[in-house]
């Protein structure tokens, strides 16, 4: 599996007239070798993986032969620059978008003579939008797990007047542990009140009060896949305002996964929710864009926005989630993960949408 | 308190003829704004405060204003682009260590005419090497936590024989939430029998047996500092290698802390504890650096190796944590944080560094 896409990758190589392509995310590392440390370098020759070598230090030997036993391994703390050195290639690709300035600079006065480094980017990145199957049922693994948590902390009344916004996204994140999560997602983001309108809020010692809208913007990992979804709750029954906020945001939701579909392009995603919220009126209250693609990181290509330029294709996996937030009120966010299909949108995550008051 | 390190900032900006720096690099941008999301740039003028600026995204906006009132703020998407597009300075620092060759490419292009982007490597990174009372304060509380968190998991028999590496390693994260960590500092290390002899071993299913040598590296996070502590463990009675094993890298870590002092330099540190394990046979066995600095990341600056070249100077707060692996059977790394005194080391994590038989 990994080798074939080390092949895939080489074909990006050949066709671009490079020897090789010098992978240096760890992420991108991670995906095309399986080895998961915290220091490492890749070189995906063009000739083949007898000619590929992958770099990392002493700390990582033995979990790297463990990890990526099909590739050469070399033992050095300088991955990028050992690799380069005894590089024999004449056109190295390098990720410019992860290379910083100073590190390039590194990179060429290492580079052995006569080898010339190109500017490649995303191309690993763009490869990993698609997911394989073993990829997809790890997505959904993830997403049950969410699905679980969030049922279970719901039902153990997780979410009650008096009880801070910290201590209930600890309760969440420990529930998702306990029934297996690697970790969480991303800091779980847990708002409510007013807090509820700052779209990326951090849980703070507020405690919740009757009528408050609740924001629950969470997600497990499993095997490196990352579940991604926003659900929307109010403590006692919900004030006007709030179920018409609601009941807008979700029908842009629903217009955004039935726009979701192979051949569709992002940007018409994007302007299938956005168009519900703008034609509400509140254009100005969604100010980030529909979604993106979710995998071995919880945000990554492709991007749902107006001016996305890309193109759907079946099995990359996305979120969908517009939101509208009214500073000082609330705000609501309806989010959803799920696998692009050639008939459309399948959830992977199955939370019930509704706003439940509890 | 951030006002004076803008100003410090800003002396160092000015000594190079410089007319403003950008700081795209979060972590900088928090310690210098108090600004926490996840989207920014700041634009640190020589000027002065008044001509300074903070951008971030809409999702970001309430948070802004919350977080760093003291600051001009500007909404924008493309932050770093942003800043630079409306700036009228000369000479304008970026952060080279940061920017990828990509975003150097995007910003050359934004900037205003006659705006020169110069290099600037480490700046900031240098000012938080030296920490003040409050940042002291926030690891001492960090490392207390840890320290309170592993007496209560080792209280409740959290390593036992037939336990997982996973599920004890999840036990001692709960733990450190429960007492107030933020989030755990790095993904906790907890490694048994010959997993022990992986420097940076992540938990797996494999089940401590007697006689395993258990390896612990953890922290917790007060406030966004880091502490970070490595205990070693047997259960059992333990057996003389491990005994030998153990009594040599304490001998080296005392040694490396008794060196650490201000003005001494961080090769010295180095070499004080290398020499330790080196004259006992076994420094092919201690393959990474002593130690390194710690605060708003759990590993900065300065850095301890053969090959540094800093100074230790007051209020540093770092890391001593020599180690011997040895493969297929086990290892041992015994690790504290603490401050760089006038008079020496003053440890913050406080746990006993006997090897704990259990």
């Amino acid at each position: 599996m990994r080798a074939k896409r080390r092949d895939a990758l080489r074909a990006m190589v050949r066709a671009q007239d490079m020897d090789a392509l010098l992978v240096t995310d760890l992420t991108n590392i991670g995906y095309l070798t399986g080895f998961t440390g915290s220091n490492a370098a890749l070189l995906v020759s063009a000739a083949g993986d007898d000619a590929s070598l992958l770099c990392t230090d002493s700390r990582y030997a033995i979990q790297a032969r463990d990890e990526a036993p099909d590739l050469k391994l070399r033992i050095d703390k300088a991955c990028d620059t050992a690799l380069l050195a005894n590089a024999t290639a004449r056109r190295i690709g390098f990720e410019e978008h992860v290379v910083t300035v100073a590190r390039h600079r590194v990179l060429t006065g290492a580079a052995a003579p006569g080898t010339a480094l190109v500017p490649a980017n995303g191309w690993v990145e763009k490869l990993r939008e698609v997911k394989d199957a073993g990829e997809i049922a790890m997505l959904r693994r993830a997403c049950q797990v969410a699905d679980a948590a969030l049922a279970e902390f719901l039902a153990a009344g997780g979410l009650r007047p008096g009880r801070t916004e910290r201590a209930a996204a600890l309760d969440l994140d420990e529930r998702m542990r306990a029934l297996g999560s690697e970790d969480v997602s991303f800091p779980t983001i847990l708002a409510a009140g007013e807090n509820s309108a700052i779209p990326h809020h951090r849980p703070t010692g507020r405690e919740m009060r009757l009528g408050d809208l609740v924001k629950i913007d969470f997600g497990a990992v499993a095997d490196g896949y990352h579940s991604d979804m926003t659900r929307m709750f109010v403590l006692g029954p919900p004030a006007g305002w709030q179920l018409e906020v609601h009941a807008l945001v979700a029908a842009a939701q629903q217009a955004g996964r039935d726009a979701v579909c192979a051949g569709a392009t992002a940007s018409a995603v994007d302007a299938a929710a956005r168009d519900v919220i703008v034609a509400a009126g509140h254009g100005e209250h969604f100010g980030h864009g529909l979604g993106h693609g979710v995998g071995l990181q919880v945000h990554e290509a492709p991007w749902f926005a107006p001016s996305s330029t890309g193109i759907m294709a079946s099995d990359m996996t996305v979120t969908v989630e517009p939101g509208v937030y009214l500073p000082g009120r609330g705000g609501v966010r309806i989010e959803d993960s799920g696998v692009v299909g050639a008939d459309g949108f399948e959830p992977l995550t199955l939370s019930p949408r509704d706003l439940l008051a509890l």
